[in-house]
């Protein structure tokens, strides 16, 4: 019997815009993120002697159709490395839609590992990273724990996370202010493609990536909370500003959206550290300091009735328990 | 006794946005506008044997501080055409606050007919347009009627508008939905140099501009409102994304800009012929047929209480009455 995957969530620093290769999910660009605790997947797998995949999540066993893409990753994993067998895939989600965090990430990167028990493919977890990001291009992030960097590679082996940070102690907090837990109009997959088909600041950004990459890593090395921040605001709201020059233009930002970017705007002019970055969706992660957080969530709470806020620390990777 | 000079206010379909020259006023890129009617300034001047121009606003005169705007332009005007005369200028603005468009178009392109007159200059529209952009940019486009492009150029004398499309029976109406008349945090000439020094898609900006504005002249020459809508949309919306990817990044929308910007959106969706364009601020002007209005107006009453709006068509360009 194989161990139970643990992976948790991530929120990019410096966003995943963009696909060049939409079948391997090789993006672009290199992209950066905080891997997070409190929000993760739990799975395990077994392989049985059925004609398919049994996939349960949560609970209840998933039909063909709201288990399309898990049965699909999984004909790719088997087809990867030559493999047959079908599994039970038992996974159970403690991302809760409430609290406005993605749990493709989390997803894919508890699955990966699990598979990678279960099959006995003893993967290096860069390999591991690889592996998820064939489910999910954000799971590949998810592997590792505190700050990773995705690189975006040129074919299945080369596009792989790694490390930069996991120090526990890294002082950092995300508070997720909750406007919406619909489901968007435009997926982000939809998004992106619009953005590198139409958008004529595309090419821009893929070179503002590069440069911001090794900026924010730098900062990350100088533990420069307030340098992270200015960088992983202004790359979140240029890749916004992806989504308002394609043609034709479209937007994740809701009305309250734009109130939560004023409200921190205010609040960095009184001296609080904060800053906002804002995934395909109109929710906003604040990212904030262990000082700074409680009074930015007073804040918040007072100013906006409607919008509820979750708060998140630095993570570990893959845990096994 | 020279006639009052009558300019329109115009709004731009293609933005003007960043100055190469700030004391010329020679912008980056052309820009294309429509001028309006209803909305409009009244300008007298007279030669006074005074040692300093009298300023007259709204019946009010304008101490020192509110005409330093004026009294620098006709600072300007005199060293152009080496004169030394002093003048008393009578303005009235029909341009209410309350309607949410810009006056400094009308009134600097108003000045510069009544001063060409006061001063006998016989200057051709072409050269008047020049000099109404030494005032105020958006000015060079106001002394001409109905669709109006403005020549970027590289001097004084090679910045100047052109009227495009004068006819006064073309299909196009302009909804004004007001949403603040607050004096704007960031006024417009900050906003351009902040975008212009600081966002990595500005010289894509320029690219995208000079085939838009060949495009709109296309579908303006056809007719074709639906075509000149979605250009004038784009091309709104991605000058927004300059200030989102300026450096720190900067927004002139309010949560009530992005409802407008989807009951927008909602209306095409239905069918209803609706585009929206934004400048420097929060309020959005809808381009609409004369069949669409009223249904779009109808809409943004019910559906937005606070928002008020205001009906315009095509303009005329300067007027002697």
């Amino acid at each position: 019997m194989t161990k139970t995957a643990r992976a948790y969530t991530n929120i990019a620093l410096i966003k995943y815009w963009g696909k060049k290769d939409p079948a391997l999910k090789l993006p672009y660009t290199n992209s950066l993120s905080l891997t997070l605790d409190k929000y993760y997947t739990d799975t395990t797998s077994q392989i049985i002697s059925e004609s398919k995949d049994i996939i349960s999540l949560d609970g209840d066993i998933l039909d063909d159709k709201s288990s399309q893409r898990i049965r699909n990753y999984l004909d790719v994993v088997r087809e990867k490395f030559d493999r047959q067998e079908h599994l039970q895939v038992v996974s159970t989600n403690h991302v809760p839609m409430a609290a406005g965090f993605a749990s493709s990430a989390s997803g894919f990167a508890a699955l990966a590992a699990s598979i990678d028990q279960t099959f006995q493919l003893n993967l290096s977890k860069r390999s591991l990273s690889s592996l998820a990001r064939l489910g999910s291009g954000s799971a590949t992030r998810s592997i590792f724990g505190g700050f990773v960097e995705w690189h975006a590679g040129n074919d299945d082996d080369t596009s792989y996370a790694e490390p930069i940070n996991e120090d526990p102690q890294f002082d950092i907090v995300v508070l997720s202010a909750v406007i919406s837990t619909a489901k968007k109009e435009i997926s982000s997959t939809q998004g992106m493609e619009m953005s590198v088909k139409t958008s004529p600041f595309y090419s821009s950004w893929c070179t503002l990536v590069d440069s911001e990459t090794e900026d924010i890593k730098q900062a990350i090395a100088n533990k420069d909370l307030q340098k992270i921040g200015e960088i992983a605001e202004h790359n979140a709201l240029s890749m916004h500003a992806l989504t308002l020059s394609a043609n034709p233009p479209y937007t994740y930002f809701a009305p309250e959206t734009i109130e939560v970017i004023k409200l921190v705007k205010h609040l960095r002019s009184t001296g609080i550290l904060a800053y906002v970055t804002i995934d395909a969706g109109p929710n906003v992660k604040i990212i904030c300091s262990q000082e700074s957080v409680s009074e930015v969530q007073r804040y918040l709470n007072n100013s906006l009735k409607n919008v509820q806020t979750f708060e998140a620390h630095i993570g570990k990777g893959i845990q096994y328990i």
